[in-house]
């Protein structure tokens, strides 16, 4: 009786340490994924640089220099991302909570966790692609519908988009990790 | 011993009738992650507008009219759209004959399927992000960066994009089923 007790203790010590390995984990990447969007939105959000540019109004006349500057609202691409970003930095946070909440292990609770962080990954790619689109059209402009570049005035201010888009594709590969965690560790169970 | 057989049947053929369902519903979401995105690769590939616009050399001078031309290759984020849609429809052909490959249940193989289908959910929100974002600023314009709208001369080309958009937004929540659905299914096991 003893010798069997102890065989079956054997494997619920390894599943169980397993367990506690993947939920430290998923804690970590779940820290990273809040950190990281947080500091993506944060970056955009601030981003904010001023520039006097020379306009033409006549081309006998001499140009007028007026101030221009650029934000992070004056692109919708760019508020998406923002919005997207904060969106996965609260979402991140509460399901933080949510994790050390279900230590029981409840497994509805467990599901919706995998389809937000799902819905989160889809949500911040998206936010990753329209920003990257308008930071690739602002370096290099697009001759075809005659939209001139306009990073090499702002030079600075497009220099930290690329910084937030890249901070924010790891905060979403983080997410992505989480959901392939999470299938992985449905499959041990 | 009869009865306690019987009473094991039970739910095993439930479980049976259960995973079949499941295994139908997730080749049916197969083939249309499949369609969906072959149409939307196949809308913005063979998009294409021509059309004579009036060119002002001089303001003295009559305006020149050329013909102008809009193809998806002249826009990166347009590329990228098809490319991924591309990815992701080649991907769901070969994840359908995995899939059959795969009637016996091998884990690994399972489990690379979703991983897969996870880059692809990533894959395409990222593509339908970028083709959105060139597209608002197509439509809209934006008077910050001096880029004008295009849309008012390329109609037809921006609204088969717009298109093409919907259709690729509706394969990548396909995809994104497809994980959800995974998840669920080795969650009941």
């Amino acid at each position: 009786m003893e010798t069997e007790s102890k065989a079956y203790t054997g494997p619920t010590e390894v599943k169980e340490g397993n367990g506690r390995r993947m939920r430290f984990g998923e804690l970590v990447l779940r820290v990273l994924a809040l950190a990281l969007t947080l500091a993506a939105a944060i970056l955009l959000g601030v981003d904010k640089q001023t520039k006097v540019i020379p306009l033409t109004l006549a081309p006998n006349l001499p140009p007028l220099y007026v101030p221009a500057t650029a934000e992070w609202h004056h692109m919708s691409a760019f508020v998406f991302f923002v919005v997207t970003n904060a969106i996965a930095c609260s979402y991140a946070a509460l399901s933080l909570l949510l994790t050390f909440a279900n230590r029981g292990g409840k497994k509805g609770l467990a599901m919706m966790i995998i389809i937000l962080d799902l819905v989160m990954v889809a949500l911040l790619f998206s936010g990753n692609g329209a920003a990257t689109a308008v930071g690739v059209l602002g370096y290099q402009g697009n001759s075809h519908v005659r939209w001139n570049k306009v990073c090499n005035v702002f030079g600075k201010f497009c220099n930290q988009v690329a910084a937030a888009v890249v901070v924010s594709l790891l905060g979403s590969i983080a997410f992505l990790w989480l959901v392939a965690l999470a299938a992985l560790n449905l499959q041990k169970k």
